[in-house]
């Protein structure tokens, strides 16, 4: 498990800059700057401090999969036999680009996956195939997300 | 629905553009232009059509949740009964910070939702005070993500 | 219960005739009458008896859905609470034209469904607005079929 | 996946004629040319549009399978190992002339059939001897059909 | 709980009379004294001694019911809700002489039944008229029985 | 299946004699004689019409099991794989005493049977020692009768 | 949640202590002092330290219950409506003795208890009168321990 | 099973006496004497006819594993599969020091555990190399305890 900070101290400054960058990473520093009442520089220096404590994690470009045609998000719960351990089962989902999250999760599923697919077809022939096909995958239940509703990180 | 643009092509220039800014969304416009071998100006006019298909949808600072102490994702199957709409439901559901994605699925559950907690204590209490105290809500079945081990966006 | 005629015998040339019209109701008399060797009034004949005996129910032209834009078949499970009865619920079903079958089944259904939709977005909506609003509905539990690989009628 | 075509335009006449035949295929076209309003030949021809378009995909006779002694319908979700792929299973069960329907679901059935046997002995024989002996088959879990109370195309 | 009498003895001897009438109860007293090699009289003082211990409990004719035209066993779970109590529901499940045996489960029904029925048609009535309407039962879960493979008492 | 004579006539008469015979299977038959009004030979006549038509399909003594000691009845629901057929494992299932009734049944399992035991410990043996252990059993679903309620023939 | 001292420190010597009066609550204090070779005051001053940093919770005498006729086990899933909130209905569990542990689980429960009952019977009339009578009690899964088979302390 | 003594009589000096060492097992004798109003020597002589009579099972110190590090409690039924029997893998069981209970149980489960550690991670360490990995578990359902609200001896 990653070893965490838990000193970590973020002031409602920190906040201010981090909730503008969260909504627009290519949000101007100046810009912020002029928001927060504080120089462009101290901005930096608060920046460089929350990467440090690694409470930023990066900043990434955010793809609307629809317009690529990804219309169809499903989740999927699998069993597994015991003819393969986890780690292998999941090396083997990583590399079905369809497939976003993983998880390792109670209840009585062994993996329980968030799948984006073109359409419905596409969810089959990934299943079918793709999925089903992976050693040790004894059984998979699937179910597809009509709308989602939310889609947000945690408020800060 | 959202409508979407059908017509849409991207090269592989584009491809090189976004990949570079899904990575890290504040890498320098000049630098990307110097590895794709065009100019500034001719990546910022691309990146100008790509907002305009829709295809970026943004771009964000991403936060690293636990080093903020949020260390149990968790996923939440609710039961509605007839008191409340779906609509209405979810709109109690966005009140909660901790809870970051919303779905409508097929299957038996009314509604989906993935919520971030700092541990079990506090999953127990958004289960118990937050979520159960909907109008509506008359069952809720939970897992938890013991581990995370695949987290990423659609490939491009 | 609808009272069947038990005595009913078929021959080998009724099976000719019935087959001909079972892939085609359009197929010409006189060419059925050519390929089985009997006159046309005998093949009119022998349909007066068939339809008299009931086995035939009647002839219907059939459309493909997909082309008017039905591409997602699903099926629901519908459990009901008291407020309602099994027929009064039915009733209400009948008046959504996308239910095309409707079963009272053993198991643990009230109600089982077959729905036929534009696509995932057009299910979701009757699901929320038609479907779960009917008075007594409790609860649906939906499966998409991704692909329908068998679809006929009894062989004979 | 059909290509379909999209473009397709049916107006008022067309359904006319398309819900007549609908309801019986063998309407002599001059009934329904004197009931539309319009000649023979021009029903001739808007029929040859509505074929070419695909959207009449053929026309049949509707046996009651209840008079030949079919009077149990069952559903039957099956669960396969990995020892069969889904397209062979399906290749098996095509020879089986009971099974009707046969989908490829979401949730947890790998394959879901609707089947018509003469009565619950007959739906037994056809489970233990002709089902569960499909390779590859693991499990099977039925529910029948007390009552079937609707039964229709989609309306046009 | 009824108070058993836990000194009981028995001989080979009088598992050899019980076992004889188990088979058939109306076996003459004498035939059964010359089997065993015992006297009228010591039979009949065994059996006031086995009907004193209540070992022996009756003695029924069996009949037929599928000479009477009930062909279908099934099964069926019953969920009470809180609007009535188990033996409330009990009573009122006493009055439906289609229900043979009624039992306090652990599991998840509150109520489990066998029922016995003329055929799917009769069950689907029972369920939807008697059942389902006694107060409080919200909901039932049926199953089938399509062939019965064992059906005896106890051995001794 | 059963060949049932489906012509059976039984009169009021006949009914009163059954009735009385179903309750205690020694009645005299001169004490059902005097009751019903008619001589002791018309009602052995009337006995040998109703044997011959198989309604009545014996008669039994009928042991307390509980004075045996035997205090816990269960059902169980059986999966089987491949490895064996359904008739293969009932065989093995007659060769346990304590196994009273076997179904084979439409929904989840592929065998459902009704046990007697003396404890739950004895139930715990009869699981694990005897049907857990028949080649081709993979897996049982156990629940306990905590009472039964209702026990009784079909009424006439 | 408890606050928990992090820095505790145990020792070989402290777990020699523990072990010994974990097995047996009144080992005497001199025996231990001789079997780790260490004096009777610093066994004391070592227990005071322990109970200080709450690692000793207590110590029990333990009742074998099944001397007192508790031979029956149980675990019981029980789902809550919104009549009644968790801390109300944990309120009337504690009110009866039979039940040892009551959790709050994720999975599709509301409550998770375990129960001891002289017999059956017992947990019938508990399950029947006690604890399905609590308000907002809509239903109950119950499962018996047929055999415990670990039953200790977490290993120090 | 453990032969149980049934005519053990305790009285309401005896009960006083195991409710205050069942509280505190170290509570001097002397201590209990003054409270009870008898002598020393007769709760020697009491204890010693309890112990006897097999009631007193023992006496322990209990840990408070929590401030040990032990915070997440879980519940997780087992499915075995054909390759290992019940007695085999409770002995590998055994060897893993968190789990503190085992018990054979009714219901779908083959094993049902109760499981202490130290976070939901070592829970997945368990279940992922410990558990999954010994010969003959097939499945494993798996639910967290979020909180223990009751935990206690059966009432004397």
């Amino acid at each position: 498990m990653k070893v965490v900070n838990q000193n970590i101290q973020i002031d409602g400054i920190d906040k201010q800059i981090l909730r503008a960058l969260m909504e627009d990473a290519r949000t101007p520093i100046l810009e912020i700057a002029r928001n927060v009442g504080i120089s462009g520089a101290a901005i930096h220096q608060r920046l460089r401090k929350l990467e440090k404590s690694k409470l930023i994690s990066g900043s990434k470009f955010i793809i609307d999969a629809q317009v690529l045609g990804y219309t169809t998000m499903a989740f999927i719960g699998i069993y597994l036999d015991k003819a393969v351990s986890n780690p292998e089962a999941v090396k083997q989902l990583k590399k079905i680009p369809e497939v976003l999250e993983c998880h390792y999760t109670t209840g009585n599923w062994s993996i329980f996956i968030k799948i984006l697919c073109k359409d419905n077809s596409h969810l089959m022939y990934l299943l079918n195939k793709e999925i089903q096909s992976i050693p040790g995958v004894s059984r998979t239940e699937t179910f597809i997300s009509l709308q989602q509703q939310i889609d947000r990180q945690i408020a800060i």
